[in-house]
């Protein structure tokens, strides 16, 4: 995959990152080393709860994307994780749901004299109807 | 573990989670899977970084704190996850440090008619010094 720089982005343009699908035994493993609530890890207590179906942990769908999208292509510059901020779990994650993810510079704080940058990256995760499923904001600080 | 709700913990008052420590190999089998950066998989990489040394990914030590302190005393109760806000990395934590971790209820948001509440969680992870590693708050539906 190409490696890119944030500064090959524009400001507030969505890139991009990819399109994901969750399986069921994906969700059940994932919970069960993570977040292992009975609507992530067992299909009939969930099928019983509100959800009225097994569901991926908030946290699985994003830190997949960030794994497998975000750090193949802008990982190279990374030089710390600062903050992650307004994670949002707005809806439901089901299996074999198509997810599509952006990515958005929102803001770059530069320190030339240190050559880096404090960048903001924004994430949205939208179903096929194109609902938010998902949004967060991921602070780093980049190499210049 | 005892099971604990909610209701049990008084507002604003710390309740001690549990101590955790980070081996060299678990902050690289970890970061492996989720977050692949040199200077949390590479000891000699990292050695060369500004670390000096390897760190555990940012996301590591909560995950693992909230899967194996929080889960088993408060999970029974979680109605779904609604949002992570303010997780500041604010030191890097590095591989054999005893990091101690307690977590105060900040709100409670009752809504009595359909008997569940919006919780706010407040995480915080300090090392022996008392000095502040992360910080997060989670928000949480649960069943009253």
């Amino acid at each position: 995959m190409e490696q890119l720089t944030f500064s090959k982005l524009e400001l507030n343009k969505p890139f991009y990152l990819g399109d994901i699908i969750l399986s069921e035994q994906e969700i059940m493993d994932y919970a069960q080393a993570f977040d292992p609530l009975e609507f992530h890890t067992n299909k009939e207590a969930a099928a019983k709860s509100h959800f009225k179906g097994l569901v991926a942990s908030g946290s699985h769908v994003f830190t997949l994307i960030h794994r497998t999208k975000w750090i193949p292509v802008f990982g190279k510059t990374v030089l710390a994780g600062l903050e992650v901020n307004n994670w949002k779990f707005l809806k439901p994650i089901y299996p074999n749901q198509k997810i599509t993810s952006t990515v958005t510079i929102t803001a770059i704080k530069p320190n030339t004299e240190k050559h880096y940058a404090t960048v903001t990256w924004f994430y949205e995760l939208k179903n096929e109807q194109q609902e938010l499923l998902q949004v967060l904001e991921m602070i780093v600080l980049h190499k210049q």
